[in-house]
């Protein structure tokens, strides 16, 4: 089956392909991908994506907090931007291209734009954040942050753990730490971010591209249950108060209610019981529940659902349950003149467009608070991110340039 | 309520329960019971078990294999004896009745036939095993299997955790190593327990005693389930195989099939999850089965319906199962005759009899193999054992040793 894509689509693509492949030398441990924030490999990876800037014509440089920026001018300098881009960060052992795909799709828009001669009503601005994955400090997404007026001037503060302060070496990568919580992007029209899915949606039905409506809500609770320890061979059945038995039930529960609607999800990724021995019934058991949505009201009815399930559960066995929430986030809609364009060129682009939420966090819902912002996804093998194994095709990239290239033509300042 | 128990029987009882108490004195670890086989605890509390027999005109010894044992004859010397006794080791930070209790119950029958003058027409034989818990050497229950004459030689190479070789330390310890392989006790013509419960049935029916039928055979199994590991963000419910909901399930559906039969009891006591990360899907999930009955067949029925249901649950939900069994123990069924004698004196007593098997491996099993053997229980709080919160009331502790007296002195040599 021939491909949808024109010839200059596809060399584009490989073009792109070629330089992630490049990109993915700069690491901070040989032998596997890891580039965290403000590290040697940062600095070097920053280095290099300034030189390709200038390759394209574009002064690139590093912003006060610590993202490359670059701009391409319309017809009319000093219009209003449409802001692309990632980050490049990594966590350690990462894949080649969480983040880096956005970043380097971004300079290679402008780089097509650029071959063509074209000059748009927009301007392009192109940023490579460095602050995604949140690995080497506590705090994440400084960068998104900053250009969004909203800076965490405390961040500065943190250490990492070799005892070196975000505000050292922030200093020391060429940003600027007393200018950090003051570079708002104000001629920034809007945000589109390009980035591999992350999840198996796209590769289950055959699709290379899916356009992102929200970033998902999440709620992270900590659960707790007390029932009895005992001897497994001495205590009948129905003597027993099993904690394990109750939190499977509990589980099992979980997994139910969200299966229940589409695009919510709910996850018990860690549990541990005590005392844990072959012979002695579990008297503790304590477990994680990750809960996201693409609705804030729907993942507050799922988890008043689940609470109610808990408690049901615990009282039927004799047991106890307690709960504790760990973490909050609302969720981030997308703006819908965006899904509606990115929609529609992939469809020009003859490929069914899916529209589907993200379950990560992304740099696009910073920038939401700045600006009208969206998502495109890329289909990734397996849904596999955050390792080695992460992998697109070079027919997917070109997908996934050709669909943001049309975007940016088609985008119009209202 | 007056008990039923006679100002004798009540006044023996405390006189036990004060010697318990004096023998938990004989501990390796200060502050807390811990006396592991052939110890220096284990020494010094063999030599006051040995001085409490004198006092009652027994001439007890340590034999070969480090059980102390000791002869009271009855009206005709060198008649067969009917051996009462149980274990003297004990867990690291151990209960004081968990084993003590049937070793110095039996003492305490000597004590009340000698001071009323009583000859029996058979002998009886004490016995203080010194190693039943199995916590210094890999293997266990030496002292019993050499009495049944079913010694194992092997034992003798067995190193503690400091190269101690229990050859040299049952040496030390005053037993014989040369000879443990050949003190068979074959003038012994049945075998009796006296033990706490270590399971919460009798406290729950509001008895003191209970006449054991069984000691359970037990199968172990450890079960691996692989499912796949996910973003628990960006992976649809659908879409997930997940491990952990797996083994949730696997652990009900063993808890179901374990309820639907009384006495057979299965227990998922470990259960770990890979990554076990609260926003990843479980990959891996590894758990324990301990499933036990007090007879071979339902035992060996119910693995099967287990094992049908795993390979169902893991097929529904496209992960795979593997099951690996890493214990097998057949069940020991209880002489008649002594659960009828035991079931007797129980009622003699005003106590409504509770047969039921017991969970826990005790010598008697082993002792099963020379001789008619069987198991008296005694209600203990809680079900709790190995646990210094161990704990049996004096009047419980009074009808344990009435009942075993009555027993002994109702025993006839057939």
């Amino acid at each position: 089956m021939a491909s949808p894509l024109s010839e200059a689509d596809l060399a584009a693509g490989a073009r792109l392909m070629a330089r992630l492949d490049a990109f993915a030398a700069f690491t901070d441990e040989p032998g596997r991908l890891t580039r965290l924030f403000l590290s040697d490999a940062h600095r070097r990876a920053a280095a290099a994506f300034i030189a390709w800037c200038g390759e394209a014509g574009l002064a690139a440089r590093i912003d006060a907090a610590g993202n490359v920026v670059a701009r391409f001018e319309g017809k009319r300098k000093g219009a209003p931007a449409l802001m692309l881009g990632s980050h490049i960060d990594t966590v350690r052992d990462a894949g080649r291209y969480d983040g880096n795909y956005g970043a380097l799709a971004a300079l290679a828009v402008v780089e097509t734009l650029r071959a063509g001669g074209e000059r748009l009503d927009h301007a392009i601005e192109i940023v490579a954040f460095g602050d995604e994955e949140g690995v080497r400090f506590r705090t994440t997404l400084t960068g998104s942050r900053a250009l969004a007026g909203a800076y965490l001037e405390e961040a500065l503060d943190q250490r990492d753990a070799s005892g070196v302060a975000m505000r050292d070496a922030l200093r020391a990568f060429g940003g600027d730490p007393d200018k950090a919580g003051s570079i708002r992007a104000d001629t920034v029209a809007a945000f589109v971010e390009a980035h591999i899915e992350q999840g198996p949606v796209l590769e289950a039905e055959g699709l290379p591209l899916g356009v992102v409506t929200a970033i998902n809500g999440a709620t992270r609770l900590e659960v707790g249950v007390d029932g009895m320890a005992g001897h497994a061979g001495a205590t009948p059945m129905k003597l027993r108060r099993d904690a394990l038995t109750a939190a499977a039930e509990m589980a099992l529960a979980i997994e139910a209610r969200a299966r229940l609607e589409t695009d919510l999800v709910a996850t018990v990724g860690r549990l541990e019981i005590w005392p844990g021995a072959t012979n002695v019934i579990p008297g503790h058991a304590q477990f994680s529940i990750d809960l996201r949505a693409p609705d804030d009201e729907r993942r507050a009815a799922a988890l008043a659902d689940i609470k109610a399930r808990i408690d049901a559960i615990a009282a039927a066995r004799g047991a106890r349950a307690s709960l504790a929430k760990t973490h909050e986030a609302n969720a981030f809609v997308c703006d819908p003149r965006i899904v509606a364009g990115l929609t529609r060129v992939v469809e020009e682009l003859g490929v069914s467009p899916r529209l589907l939420p993200s379950g990560a966090g992304h740099d696009t819902m910073i920038l939401g608070g700045l600006c009208p912002a969206g998502m495109l996804f890329v289909r990734c093998k397996g849904g596999i991110s955050h390792n080695p194994l992460e992998s697109i095709t070079v027919e997917d990239c070109a997908f996934g340039l050709a669909a943001l290239t049309r975007f940016v033509r088609d985008f119009q300042i209202t």
